[in-house]
């Protein structure tokens, strides 16, 4: 499958139209930002990386039966997926509180939460990708009631999934962002799991290991996501 | 029933306890903030005129079955209430896009919504009242999802009563801001119902008459309250 038009650049990733109208290719970028583009950076191989890991993590849900958009890897950094109509929801899971949960709702970082936390965000960097409810999305037209309550659900299912795959691998996965598509009548996960998109700290020493390190300057980014990148793959 | 300790002073009103444990007194000022306190300043005899309008309100949407904390107005300023242990959650109910859901989301001001947005806010000055979902208000402990499942319908019910109401009274309900408290194993309607917390237009003009005018010094604050009161109160 080759690349033909480049359909549309992101922040980290492109996806090209390929031959077949039901599939594109999303290829993984280096390029790094952070606080809706205000940060910019690169994180080297940081595309090949997330490519990786997105890949496993994708291939391990559908053997849980979780839908995504994966087809198959077809090299470092590019993915072979079908092609999605995105829906405009982000949709944030929250395990342990950090981040914009302590800076808004005064948590403090590190407490635990006695059940996950799902939120809808509108996906509009213009707006800044503001905190929604299901009233706003169904007002806003960028989802149906049905969907989101489908996206809540699948959301919930795939953090059960992802939580015990990463505690294996020594790593509390303290939050991430999920993004779906509809796809023939189904809604398949789509985008990307990787250090840019969930908070990763280490099971024994609470070390950040994700974007949070090239975000707050603590460095040492490639190492970080390099050691994910090791713990995922590892076998087990 | 006679006024002893000063129980607590919010920005618009004074709550005191009376002899009877379960009723206090909510006096109403005439102190005006905005912006989470950034604006502050003094309308003349808005509590006068909120007082009469919730009053008349709270004993209205009695009628349609909705329990307040209203037991009987006392004075001008004064109204008799059952005491709540408050719910820390706001509740908005918007019909029309105004205020923050043109800011946030990018609605264009005075979108008529298809269907009633609902929205929860934490109830927390040093926080700015922030907007939140359910599963954000389960985890801060200051409701259950049963009790915001309630707050939800009863905002709704109210919502549909009120903007009968103020239609047959010339006066659009674009949006407004609800509390409700526990009581005796009961949930009650609390706080006030007034041109404080909803927003009204003009039916014909859609001119404003509500607290934005003192929010965007529109002018005419006064005569807008004083008017929303001459509606209210006239039968029919």
């Amino acid at each position: 499958m080759q690349k033909t038009t480049l359909l549309h650049e992101g922040k980290a990733k492109k996806v090209f139209l390929t031959g077949d109208s039901d599939l594109v290719i999303q290829e993984f970028k280096d390029d790094a930002t952070a606080f809706n583009n205000k940060k910019k950076g690169t994180i080297a191989d940081k595309g090949v990386v997330n490519n990786a890991i997105s890949c496993k993590l994708f291939t391990m849900l559908e053997s849980h039966g979780v839908k995504t958009h994966l087809v198959e890897k077809l090299s470092e950094r590019d993915m072979l997926c079908r092609r999605l109509d995105i829906i405009k929801v982000e949709v944030v899971v929250r395990n342990i509180a950090a981040g914009s949960l302590v800076k808004r709702y005064g948590f403090t970082e590190g407490t635990v939460l006695d059940k996950p936390i799902v939120e809808f965000y509108l996906k509009d960097d213009d707006l800044d990708d503001p905190l929604m409810n299901e009233s706003h999305a169904v007002a806003l037209g960028v989802a149906t009631l049905e969907e989101l309550s489908v996206l809540g659900d699948r959301a919930k299912a795939i953090n059960a999934v992802l939580r015990e795959f990463f505690a294996q691998r020594k790593l509390k996965l303290v939050d991430f962002k999920l993004e779906f598509g509809r796809y023939h009548n189904e809604i398949l996960l789509g985008d990307e799991i990787s250090p840019d998109t969930c908070r990763f700290w280490d099971l024994d020493t609470n070390e950040k290991m994700d974007k949070d390190r090239f975000r707050f300057d603590l460095g040492g980014v490639e190492d970080a996501y390099g050691e994910v990148q090791r713990r995922v793959l590892e076998q087990g």
